[in-house]
């Protein structure tokens, strides 16, 4: 049984009021949004964004990897992007494990040795913005120029305050 | 000058909406999305996704990179997901540059050696979806009993077509 076989159903709904207008590759408001996985946060609407507005990157925790790198370079260098926001959320999977339980875990259950690596958790959800924020401002790969800023999502509520 | 604060001010009336139920951590569906971080996607509405569905996980591409791993073992073996869909989409950002051109230009424009940086371009999109659903089929930390699909997102028109 595969759940994707109701997306392409979903989908075809989603194609009647779609339209067939081509937008530019390039986001509109120039911004690129780094945020987690999290099936409870859809960033378009929590942001007001419209169709071709802004990059959004998604991973776990909303942590800066090179893999977020890599594409923020892309974003910005290729497609015109200046401004980034870091936005992490409340009640967050990443603050559930530790790196050494879930090395164990995957140890037990998949027969595969991660013990070395690093799977971004965190326990203060402010203190994780700030951090990955730190990250972006040190890397040599992301200008100066380009504005920076952080907040956290309530999962609960769906407001997105600031991190200074 | 920033945008950050049109999506506090944007947010505000998301927030009005929303109500404040608690969902659960774990997606409804047990499905984890990887797709591009292009701005012409919106995955929720285009799949027909509520709060709580699935996990989306977005790069430049939608590329399965070491970070996209990490974040789907974190999505299968601590938050119950057990289904993968790979979407690309056509007239991608990956799709408008070389490993070399871009880092020649990086070169330049930032003064950073990339040189031996791979930013994962690519030319045919339905090679790019198979070559990345067979990443992850390959993967020892990627069990056997996920189902893995892929697809493409059209751009222009919002359709979602199968790529076996």
């Amino acid at each position: 049984m595969s759940y994707f076989e109701n997306f392409l159903k979903a989908n075809q709904a989603y194609v009647d009021l779609h339209g067939t207008d081509h937008l530019p590759i390039k986001p509109k408001t120039h911004v690129a949004i780094i945020t987690c996985m999290d099936a409870r946060l859809h960033v378009a609407p929590a942001l007001g964004l419209a169709l071709g507005d802004a990059h959004i990157l998604r991973n776990a925790g909303g942590r800066v990897t090179d893999d977020v790198i890599r594409s923020l370079v892309i974003s910005e260098q290729q497609l015109g992007t200046s401004e980034i926001v870091v936005l992490h959320h409340t009640d967050c999977g990443a603050q559930t494990f530790t790196n050494e339980e879930f090395a164990q875990q995957l140890q037990q259950d998949l027969k595969v040795d991660v013990s070395d690596y690093d799977f971004l958790p965190f326990t203060d959800i402010e203190d994780s913005v700030r951090e990955d924020m730190a990250l972006l401002r040190n890397s040599p790969l992301i200008p100066e120029s380009i504005t920076i800023s952080g907040a956290v999502y309530d999962v609960d509520t769906g407001r997105v305050t600031e991190v200074k």
